[in-house]
């Protein structure tokens, strides 16, 4: 999957010319970095299933950027990619429901329909609980798309909350001196979430036997996959933090047991900054070095 | 606080009248919720010491959405309102600077300075972990603002994970079934992110002896506020919850411990929607409302 986090200061030199005479800096920043993008899934987007979004990177560039997102969204779609949406939102459920809105198809107004960014999928957070994911994952039911919930994430300090040990208790510890009951089952934080997203994905499972509601593991922890694939059968896993981040493909296998389609792997610096190390053009780098991870992807999974 | 999650099915007559020349759909809802928002903080935010905006509201409404909501924070600021934003954000370290530039002062570029929305406080959610908060912490501090970082929240199934009760353990699990070391410490999920909230603001105080890293504390567990003030001796508590979901201001003593200025009380649907029970002219019964519930938060306070 074709990871698109694009940062103005590292822009394709052909592209940071584009929007030269844009008369804000907020729109020479927008249209330079829509110049990248589109530049970036025309050279290795052939090579990708999936494009998958930042969102950060859209809204820090204001207006223009929500702009220029909408556009990015349409054509990586024309291409023929998937496309996932990476805003890792998570809120109460009226709220949650907006979100919904937004991601997906839209929402009827007394103004008319207003449009959703389309997404085909997107990643929410579930620190808020199951009535938060919910409404997400209705309005991607409702447009045939999909979620993936954060479950075991990539960066250094991941497992300070996620690989807390939890036990079974009747609920809040009292001035944190309780002990835990005796003989109580201890599982991950990331385990819980794990139950959660495997019990919202049921009774929604496609052709290929994977279900609707997916989870982000990350690349930097193959450890954790077994165990993961053992909790959610039949969820696909995005897995982001190859490269860049330090994670290796190789280790990726257990994700692939339901098949190809089980596993997505996420790399998008490493495309998008192939040229820095392998020299050459930046888009017949960014196109080798998506072959290269699509190669080693399958060879896993066959 | 005033709480801005504008539905257009619910906006003030007057408002839905506004921008209905406007080519589409999606300016036409924009348009209307700009000025039901700009009637709201009109009626509402002499009352008020902050005003909180959804971004879930706003983003739903695309381009035009962002535009409106661009200028209705300035709007609030101008008004002398404190300016929250309310989106959530949390992401691994690089994009978690990302949401920061969008969230606070903006970034520098190659094609000049791009900037950000100006908040005088964020909310953020804590579950990848420390080094996902720092960035958006420094985003904060270096812009003189603020975090909100959801530890306890005010829905129905917060509990789910926030209330897990942990252990200290040494790392993951493996298949589930470890048991919990003997003797160890049990602490709930969320007294766990309130230790992280307490040690974020730490070196931080303002001459009032509150730090920059504040708290989200649904009202609709007050029972839960006294440990957290204990935890976070320093840190303002953002509470939610009151009316629509149920919680009672004046159950939130605790929140004021270190006086006034230790707690925020937000309302959204209680404020926009009172004339919908009190009747009269909806800027009005805001208005009413607002009052109300500022002279029972103060009144905890003194």
């Amino acid at each position: 999957m074709l990871g698109i986090d694009p940062d103005p200061q590292a822009l394709w030199p052909a592209a940071s010319r584009a929007g030269a005479r844009a008369a804000s800096s907020q729109q020479r920043a927008a249209l330079a970095t829509r110049a990248h993008c589109l530049a970036l899934i025309d050279a290795a987007g052939c090579c990708c299933v999936a494009a998958k979004f930042q969102l950060a990177c859209f809204e820090r560039l204001g207006v223009a950027g929500a702009q220029v997102l909408i556009e990015l969204l349409r054509y990586a779609t024309e291409a023929g990619l998937l496309v996932i949406i990476d805003g890792k939102r998570g809120d109460i459920d009226i709220s949650a429901a907006a979100y919904g809105q937004a991601l997906f198809a839209g929402f009827q107004t007394p103004f008319g329909w207003v449009d959703g960014m389309h997404a085909d999928a997107a990643t929410v957070n579930p620190y808020i609980g199951r009535d938060g994911l919910v409404p997400l994952r209705e309005a991607a039911r409702a447009a045939s798309g999909g979620l993936f919930v954060l479950v075991r994430t990539s960066n250094r300090d991941a497992g300070q909350l996620q690989d807390l040990c939890t036990v079974e208790s009747s609920g809040t510890t009292r001035a944190g001196l309780a002990a835990p009951p005796a003989g109580s089952r201890a599982r991950a934080v990331w385990e819980r979430v794990a139950e959660i997203v495997a019990e919202l994905g049921a009774g929604c499972l496609g052709g290929s036997g994977l279900s609707d509601v997916g989870a982000v593991l990350g690349a930097t922890v193959p450890a954790h996959l077994r165990r993961a694939r053992e909790l959610m059968p039949a969820s696909i896993f995005l897995m982001p933090g190859i490269g860049a981040q330090g994670g290796r493909i190789e280790d990726l296998a257990p994700a692939f047991e339901p098949g190809r389609a089980g596993g997505l792997i996420t790399a998008s610096r490493s495309i998008a900054e192939a040229h820095r190390h392998a020299g050459g053009e930046p888009g017949d780098a960014a196109r080798s070095e998506a072959e290269r991870l699509r190669t080693i992807a399958w060879s896993l999974a066959d």
